[in-house]
């Protein structure tokens, strides 16, 4: 019995999204989905029970900051990751990979794995695949991630192959060293911005089996457009049975490409991060609520919308908040636009039972392109 | 007809403590009450509805904060700060001296009032009794506090008596410059460290005949048995049947020590200020839940706690939270805090009730300076 399950539902007759459920040991996810991401065992600014409030089922949580701090070991010994941070829904763990290589000078990469430095501390240290599974294993989410690497953007062709070989040569590893019966293993596919590495790599990842597959090394600094020809490339190349998963991608346009193109699952830190530097979203597009002009309007956020911060407050009252730095100000930003990706996925999937994804798509896009008047 | 109503509903037999129901504008208060500070129209950390569930029925806001920024008129124009900030409970404004005083060299007293300069931007800016009066009828809390001057400690005799009686001069304009007929203001009673100088004036204020007394001046670094030293001289003097406010007070010893001495309300930054450097109240004394110690603790901040932090996280990961500069830390730290305050009145008001004040004073003390073993 595998530790997670997941059935397509219904599928759009002119698109690739398709509904999905996804069972695991925390509950039933319905997709496509959005997960927050709570880097350091916390959805910055957010309490468990925002969270789920806002509407979050499954959040992303990230194995290389756990791992430095407090450490995994921590981590098992309060029970795991779900009862160390009190979110009994599901959580799915990255490898660590993408934040090690993004240290750049502090890391070396060899066939064994990667030898890198830590942020907070420049003390030494080394993951592989079976390290990366270890620390994952110990944190105890729904899902894992294997540990890939991901190519740089811009990539030759050379580099590109060689790391994508890597990293299903330590997919293989990773699925080795994966013992835990409660916890799905993800693979990853890779290729950089080259369709045929992108193929091989989803063919390589596919022939191991795994029962779910990230799509990782998007969303890196190419064109959006480049984007989504490589998933239109990549996908059919993925099992129909299997959730699909969209590494690091959430804007709001990319979300509805992204489904379109038949993706199951995103993760981002954007909604978070430009709540805290004062931007929300809103359907004329994002304002910046911390501008000047704002200091006088008593409107909310985003009219229409259900969220706490919109029907308590108003954009002036944040925009004071945020200006004399009062954590209640980022507070009520990072509710906003938790609350708005995770409505826009509720409205996906209300369209894509309705067969109507096409014109939710330019419907919106439409407005949030406008921009405010 | 008055803006607020106060009745005393019971009185302690042993001990100067009385139960009592004060009606604002906007709510029934029962007395004796703690009153959180939100500075800058928000109480650092916390959320209104938040604020709600550790039991808070009134706060406090700064008058010289709001009158920097946002500016009273812009509060104005939002409704008044009950609407600004979403608190539709009861709230009390100081009257801008005390904050005004604190600035020292940027300031400058006359009969007329205070010249100083904007610790924001270095403007700068004129403060008399009358402007502080329109100021904080521009906030439109159910409480304003007259316009005082709070001596420096120390302060000489000579120094203390001018003092004292500008406060007395100045609460007769402020009396007359108040007009605004939904709103109560209450006098505050100065007098530095002389017993002879509270009871002149409090005789002064009572002869006034207002609404409310505070009790300004106090807890500015004197020893606490002088305080209360100073506090059996003072009450005596004000009326039975009004409230009297303790500013500026609100460690548990203090509450314990100044409810059995008359005093209604109290207000204080401790228990917020101290959460966000990581300290919690527990039963047992003060607890630094930031220090190495606590990292593998997975008990809560203090066991039987019915607060939202208590009831959910651990230490362990509540120091994770503080030391990775999360949010949810201070937030966690601050909602625990305010709940064990709110509950120690709690037990006072039930303790009055029952008449076994002095006896809950000295369990509670007992336990609470025993320290953690």
């Amino acid at each position: 019995m595998q530790p997670i399950q997941f059935r397509v539902t219904c599928e759009s007759s002119n698109t690739w999204a398709r509904l999905g459920e996804l069972k695991t040991p925390h509950g039933v996810i319905e997709t496509p989905v959005f997960m927050p991401v709570g880097t350091q065992a916390s959805v910055k600014a957010m309490s468990p029970r925002e969270l789920v409030e806002v509407g979050a089922h499954i959040i992303l949580s990230n194995t290389y900051h756990l791992y430095l701090r407090p450490g995994h070991e921590l981590i098992d010994r309060a029970g795991g990751l779900h009862d160390f941070m009190g979110w009994n829904r599901s959580i799915l763990t990255d490898s660590g990979g993408f934040q090690v290589f993004s240290l750049a000078d502090l890391r070396k990469i060899s066939e064994e794995g990667v030898a890198f430095r830590s942020h907070l501390d420049g003390s030494s240290h080394f993951i592989s695949p079976e390290v990366s599974m270890e620390i994952q294993m110990a944190l105890g989410a729904d899902i894992a991630m294997a540990f890939d690497e991901c190519a740089p953007y811009p990539a030759d062709y050379s580099y590109t192959k060689e790391s994508t070989e890597l990293t299903s040569r330590w997919a293989r590893r990773c699925q080795a060293a994966h013992t835990r019966e409660d916890q799905a293993l993800f693979g990853i596919v890779q290729g950089g911005m080259y369709t045929d590495l992108r193929r091989q790599s989803a063919d390589d990842l596919v022939s191991l089996d795994f029962p779910g597959y990230g799509i990782g090394g998007l969303s890196v600094g190419e064109p959006k457009e480049l984007m989504y020809d490589l998933l239109e490339v990549t996908v059919p190349h993925l099992p129909k049975d299997k959730p699909r998963y969209l590494m690091g991608v959430g804007s709001p346009d990319c979300l509805l490409e992204g489904v379109s193109r038949g993706i199951d699952m995103f993760d981002c830190v954007l909604p978070t991060r430009i709540a805290r530097h004062g931007t929300v979203f809103t359907k004329n597009g994002p304002l910046t609520v911390r501008n000047a002009a704002y200091s006088e309007d008593f409107a909310p956020l985003d009219p229409g919308c259900d969220c706490y911060a919109c029907q308590n407050f108003s954009r002036g009252y944040i925009r004071h908040l945020l200006r004399s730095n009062e954590i209640l100000g980022v507070r009520l930003t990072t509710i906003h636009n938790l609350r708005f990706i995770l409505r826009l996925m509720e409205n996906i999937r209300r369209s894509i039972a309705q067969d109507t994804l096409p014109e939710l798509r330019a419907s919106f896009l439409e407005e949030y392109n406008q921009g405010h008047i």
